[in-house]
């Protein structure tokens, strides 16, 4: 199958555009605002499809995420694909032309944390859709040409969309150190966990264990690459796992992921819950447990475009619900339906030959 | 598929077994020797399947390798499964009966090596059919306790037995640094070539290419995870590799596998070839790349059974030929016939049921 | 220097001993007992110097130490030097004289966690003055001969007893990854902080601040180590450290201590505190900080060794208090008395030229 | 001591400004050239001190180094420190008058490389003196801000200067993985192998091996941090070394070096020798040894600075002649004298305050 097109009239850049604005009271309108001009080193993208992440329904619903505040106008999104229109000074024209996915920060690159390859550490990393910068719900984007990650004509819009989700799982199963023959113990089976249960299925894992307290959710996991799908509760089962990976932020399921972690194993907190939380420490000294977190992803897009191209992560899949641009409020919501995975919003209107295979009842 | 028996009458043990001997001049002969007698902490077991290995093959062919000389008659073979059918002290009676994949070595576990974890580098570790320590091709042997791994009855008797080369395979994937999304070439389509590419498939690499000077090998290397074959002079295509593996041994293969390393990527050295070898000193500073061998494994049956029981790594496809203790020789010259990969002894005689399986020409 | 001394009329073994032996009301009495017997493997060492560890005061003061609890009558005492008078089947002969530090710990060098190098995780693993297995507050005690780990004459016997708490410090700091260049932020000037700073200048940090309640102690760390010495509410000052090492157990010192980690930096908990503390995890996955902890060690004796007779690390001034067999009531008491260190009891006697290096004061 | 000075009338900046010019013959000249101008991003810096590297002279004597090639006039020089005395675009302006040791590379921040953190193995990075870019050798250069290293008026503007070379040595004792207790062996007592025998012993290491054919260096190495200083057909005592640094070049060393390294342990080749060497293969791979190179470094400066201020490394120590840039041919043939390790060229003049700390005999 293939996913190239011509540019063709749309492809010409307006002055204005429109954009799904949020504003600090939760309200979403679409507005009109100006197409973005690339700055040197930038690229110009029309934004080709969109996944709904949980933090933006999150900014939606509090107007929040940690001390992150939306005190003014923001628009949503930061998991985006499409297609280079224009370039700013010192990139190479001939990337015009090109269907990239959008890795959503800008870093700079000469901080100590870039300079050693944390770039995402960096303490001057802008990104998408976290107060005050815009994201990719609009029309057009701007981006860092390095952060433009050309995709091949076999990966959809929106895989490439999510490639920005399994960067997450990416770099979670990385720090995890899932290895051949390893096991994995994953909370939480949202679309974070179930691409960590993907992601550790291609790295080897052969004991994957996903909870979650739903169980529609555990029967999904088991699509996509868990072995087992105990209930909460019942994660205890066998030897310890080599590692834990939390992807649902309850604190209730981070304490008893921790308990079932061998000694010398690995924790990984993915979700984001409480600021604080009761820890148990005495078992994380006495097994020499090694507890950590991550914060987004670096260096994540080759090796997510590999791990797609080659069909061992499947994220097509993964979609279960298509909206166009006038339709985000619905979109945010969309996680709340039973047997959601994920939302893709199209602000180029949804494509006509996606609708039979949009996810009944939504759209 | 079950491969669980029951202990029969052929489970009662003797004084004198048959064993292959191998000796100084090169000539091979069955002889009866005594059964030996479990030391203390060791266990005592009738060997079901044994791989035949090159370097079983070098040691007939030329009385060494390296520093290790044929100076008294050995048996050979290291590449074993059997069933547990005595302990001696210390040893929990409940073994007996266990069917087992052997880990053929004897560290001192009171050496630095051993108690740092990298056992196989122990100076006093003694290893099956290593000249003075008899092997495997034998009716009985022994084995420390923990040397001796349990086997599920879903694994065959000779998979078991390739849990051997397949360690060699996960020792020289995971030195190789091989990981999700990344390339690796592989220099030589022999078993532990093969091996390496199954193993870096489960590993994730979605770039694995096999290089073999012959074209048939290069074929078979399709079939074990090689994503593309060059032939050993057309290596060069696309980007630099992560890491490059050598199973060959062959000077100019190391040459040129060196050459298509990326900066920072990984070199391994596993087959034995010259003592010494002219290497790309300036290219190896230039791009920083890590250059180092295996030298047997460490820690990797718990990974090889996860591997074979998942059904991720295929080791009964890998077997092109059957041999009753009778034939060592010729299972020995095997791997001198096109298109075969692995030979294996029986030393309680071929079963009927594999003898429609048994590769056409050789038994 | 040297602390070389012949075998004399001491070191023929008689067939009891004296010991000091902790009921488990808390009383203290020296009781004889059989001068155990080396079994194989072991050797037979009559004890030079034991220190105290806060361990073996909260054992007497609370009975228990988490799950470890003191139901029958124990001998404490597990920082412990000596010199081998006997050796048990399968040791060479020719250590009997040899002065040795003990690590006093008896894996099994069978588990998965022994083999892979982790051997303080092993979980069949027998610790000397841990519920029910007794420690070194003896005339003699035995020890696996690849735990007893030979001293030069240089080393003093209470600095060959000590390689037991520095060894706590060696793996501290390396779990901490500190290296040349780096900071380090240290809670609690007790001797397991002070030895984590001596450890971290050795390692290369070239700032090192510890904490701790109390002025006098903070002054000592200047001695040990200590570029600064911060009041514990004071530690904000400059950039984020590199790594974060509590000694303390304060679930207040741990969680200041967190928040002055730089991103991708290391918290290393070592005090034993309450089984489980409010952490502040937001902060730990914003971060991406590594958190673990220190069970012990494992493969630390030869590093003491080196850093001790190189003179890198200096035990012998951390010694305050010396006591007889007769007085480990009072050395446990030891650490209430301001500016004491450590306590070390001589179960043969305080030599006499120790008398007037001892702390005044106490005895 | 402080080095601080005030901006002063010299610091007013002209048009142009002289240069040592090597042109592709090998003659050294003081020629006119434009004052340049530093391009957003760029700093100008008025050059103080530059260190003399064995690669200047190499460049003179031999008109290249591997393949880069003396085919157009070039100005030598890479290991300098100076003054801030203009910035280019976007850069902040309160940095002009800083004194900075500057780390003459201009990497792509793009690349892969970069972006995981190695960008010294960036494959479009610029390096001074490196043909075609000019080097330092004269009264101005630019260079990126970041790579504009600010230094504290404790360091000398010579010691500046060498943060280059000590940088060299950071990544190789980083690669070599030398720790606390460690053992290393390095072969070469020039300015690197001194350096590295500085940072080992920073690093923990406490039995530093430097070996030299000439018995001059041995004794200078220590000075600098040797333990021990065989005679290169002597370096065989005791032990295996966990770590073997070469920083002579030398075919024969390299081999000797790699017989001397434990199981497990590390090679790190630093000096520049012939493309291709003979290597002990079978010795790598019974041992599996790590060996690979350097190739120049990455985030060494902050480290640098640290070791320098802290007065754990000597760099103004190992200044043994000074020179003005009229007399840059001397200064590259100052290797040549028995006893120098590093000379200095001031393009400013030497300050008379050194004139009585120069190294008698040459200046």
């Amino acid at each position: 199958m293939t996913y190239a097109t011509q540019l063709s009239k749309s492809d010409r850049i307006g002055t204005d555009m429109r954009a799904s604005v949020l504003d600090p009271g939760g309200a979403l309108t679409v507005q009109r605002r100006p197409v973005p001009a690339p700055r040197p080193g930038d690229v110009l993208v029309r934004v080709s499809a969109v996944g709904v992440c949980g933090s933006d329904a999150h900014y939606q619903r509090h107007g929040r995420i940690g001390d992150h505040v939306v005190t003014a106008p923001i628009v949503l999104g930061h998991e985006a694909s499409g297609r280079i229109v224009a370039v700013g000074a010192g990139v190479d024209e001939r990337r015009v032309g090109e269907r990239v996915s959008i890795e959503p920060q800008r870093p700079d690159p000469d901080t100590a944390e870039s300079r050693r390859g944390d770039y995402n550490l960096c303490p001057h990393v802008r990104f998408f859709a976290t107060p005050p910068v815009d994201g990719a719900l609009a029309e057009y984007v701007t981006i860092g040409s390095a952060f433009a990650h050309p995709v091949p004509d076999s990966v959809s819009d929106e895989a490439a969309a999510l490639f920005e989700p399994l960067s997450v799982g990416i770099a979670a199963v990385g720090k995890a150190g899932v290895g051949i023959g390893g096991s994995v113990l994953i909370a939480g089976a949202g679309p974070i966990g179930l691409l960590c249960a993907q992601v550790a299925r291609v790295a080897g894992a052969t004991r994957i264990a996903v909870t979650d307290i739903s169980a529609e959710r555990r029967c999904l996991a088991t699509t996509f690459g868990a072995t087992e799908t105990p209930a909460p509760d019942h994660a205890a089962a066998g030897n310890g796992f080599d590692a834990f990976i939390d992807a649902s932020g309850a604190p209730s399921a981070v304490r008893a992921g921790i308990a079932h972690v061998r000694p010398g194993g690995t924790v990984v907190l993915v979700g984001m819950g409480a600021d604080v939380m009761e820890l148990p420490v005495s078992l994380i000294q006495n097994r020499e447990i090694m507890l950590t977190g991550v914060y987004r992803y670096a260096n994540t897009w080759p090796v997510a475009r590999e791990l797609v191209t080659s069909g061992r992560v499947d994220l097509d899949g993964m979609v279960t619900a298509r909206f166009d641009l006038d339709d985000v409020d619905a979109a945010l919501s969309a996680d709340r339906i039973p047997g959601a995975v994920k939302a893709v919003v199209y602000p180029g209107g949804v494509p006509d030959s996606l609708n039979d295979r949009t996810w009944s009842g939504v759209r």
